[in-house]
Formats: C-alpha cells, sequence, structure tokens
C-alpha cells in the first residue's frame, strides 16, 4: 500500500467559484492527521504558498510533536508526525515521485461529479496492487478547476442518500479514508 | 429509516478513565450537523447540563439559523436546524421515544471493543428495516462505563488496519454515519 494525502489551501474556490487562497484551520490539521495515521496513510501534506500560515502551522505541529502537548498525548505526536508542509502542489507530486520511484496517480476529490470519475472500489483495487497513489483534498469550497483538470482521476462525490452534499473536509477526507482503506472482513 | 444522534458531553471520561464533563467544540456542533443531514438523520442532539455550555452552543447556532450567518451560508442554516440541546440522556431517550412512539434501540460507540457488541451489517439492516435507532457519540476519551452499561448495543470499533485508534469524534461520526447510511450502489 502506498498511499499519500494533500491537503489544499491554494489554489482552491470561494462559494462565488473564484480562485483563492484559504487560510489554515487548526482542526483540519489534527482531524485528517489522525485519520491518516488510524488508515495507514504515509504521508499527509498541508500545501500553502503563505508564510504566516506555514509559521502557524510549524507552532501547532511543534506543540505537539516536541512542546508541552507531547508529553501530554502521545498519541497526537505520532498522528501528526507525519504532517509535512510544503508551498505547492508541484513540490507534493515532487516528493511522492521521488520517495515511490514513480509518479502517483493523482486522484482528487470533489463534491460533484467530474468527467474523470473513477469510482471508490477501483481506487480500492488500485491501491490493493500498490499502484502509489495521492490523493487531493481542497479546503473552502473544493480544488480549483486547475488542480482538478491536472488529475488522473476525480473521486465520485460521496452520497449520503440525500440532495445535501456540504460536508466539511474533515469529514470527507475521514469517510474517503474509511472506503478507499478501511478494513470491513466481519464487520 | 428512523435514526437520531446524540453528542454527549458528560457523563464521558479523561485520559484517566474518570469521569467529567467536557467543554463544546464549535467544530463539533457545525461538523455532524452537516453530516447528520448529509446521511438523512433526523436529530442531532448536543447532550450537556451546563448552563454556560448551552448559552455558547445557542448563540453558535442562532448565528447560523437566523443571524448574519444564515444569509451568508444557506446549507449551514440547513444543517444546524436539526441541532437539539438537552440537558441529559434521559431527556433525549425520552423525546425520541415520544417522536418515535416506541423506545429506540440505543447503540453507543466506542474505540474498544465491548461484550455487547453489534456489527456494521447488522445495524444497516436494523436501520433498513425502520427499527428507530439512537447512535449515542462520546466527547474527550469517550462514553463513560455507566452510559455504556445502559445501551441494548455498542458498535464495533473502527478499524483503519493499524493499531492507531485515536480518531475524533467528527471523524468517527462521520465515518459511522457513512457505514451505516451511505449509499453505495455502483460506487
Amino acid at each position: 500500500m502506498a498511499v499519500d494525502i494533500a491537503l489544499v489551501h491554494f489554489p482552491v474556490i470561494n462559494k462565488s467559484g473564484e480562485t483563492i487562497g484559504s487560510a489554515v484551520t487548526n482542526l483540519d490539521i489534527h482531524d485528517i492527521a489522525r485519520a491518516a495515521k488510524t488508515y495507514g496513510v504515509d504521508d499527509y501534506y498541508i500545501v500553502t504558498p503563505y508564510t504566516d500560515q506555514q509559521e502557524l502551522i510549524k507552532e501547532i505541529i511543534e506543540h505537539w510533536r516536541t512542546g508541552h502537548g507531547a508529553g501530554y498525548n502521545p498519541a497526537r505526536k505520532s498522528a501528526l508526525e507525519s504532517v509535512k508542509l510544503l508551498d505547492n502542489l508541484e513540490d507534493v507530486v515532487r516528493q511522492v515521485t521521488t520517495k515511490r520511484g514513480r509518479k502517483p496517480v493523482l486522484i482528487t476529490t470533489s463534491a460533484q461529479h467530474r468527467e474523470n470519475s473513477i469510482t471508490f472500489t477501483e481506487t480500492r483495487q488500485r491501491i490493493a496492487s500498490d499502484e502509489p497513489v495521492l490523493l487531493l483534498f481542497g479546503t473552502a469550497h473544493g480544488l480549483a478547476p486547475k488542480v482538478l483538470e491536472q488529475a488522473d482521476y476525480t473521486l465520485l462525490p460521496i452520497k449520503g442518500g440525500t440532495r445535501y452534499n456540504h460536508l466539511s473536509v474533515r469529514s470527507a477526507a475521514s469517510i474517503i479514508l474509511d472506503r478507499l482503506l478501511g478494513y470491513r472482513e466481519g464487520e
């Protein structure tokens, strides 16, 4: 299994569909790091070009990795060890390619159905056959069209049997990791 | 389908296993309300006996239901409409019993395996056959033993194929709703 994930703060869209950069949300770091650790994701990349945001993320991570939080909550320390901070998506793809020895399959996630869609079942199979996979999650109102267009595939949107499709990125990432990597035998 | 959920702030346990009351986390309200709305949950009960915490929750909910947030983000308004605030679990069970015309099956969730465990598959089947189900989620380090002992069943813990089992309650609730109520045909 060779899965990495990235949480993208630029380029994403706002509710009018304009391309923006979003601010970091503290619990995006924690919740997605904990889910990544639970499901055996290798690296969790947080992507933002903004220096002030990078400083904030570093402070949060250091508090839990080596500061007061490390002794207080070793489980959190261990989850945050997989977090890596990078300026842009190109650097993420480059790092993952170097680590895996080949370019990963780039799979974006979206609340909308897209033409290059891939099912959860097929993605599970690709992961099971040890293809390197890089999953991208967007903050704000989702990944910018530019990013979606670069991807090899876009995962089918999560459907819950209703017409409401406004999950938080924390919920969506957790559900997607469970659908792709969750252990189900006998459950 | 007749599913309600409750997020419990008392009685829960701290990391030493002592029974405590926990403080409300803003994003627990939002994320779980959005997941509940996505998966067709009827009511999302937030349970705390503390007056100051109740005031805080009311302020947050009112901001999004009728305040500035309602116009800014109608999707959030609609998710928060299912949130109900109650003092204790007994009141939740009473309200759900009145609404459903019978006592719901009380199912707790836990990161640990318990003797009264129920599988996700069996719970799905009970929900599909229209049994009223009330799912309980614990904040802090989980529901107090007293609550777990009152339950008809405890859902199997979420496993991710690793030994790490420290998901946030926001992630756990989202994943559990997806496993129990998620639409999967053709996915």
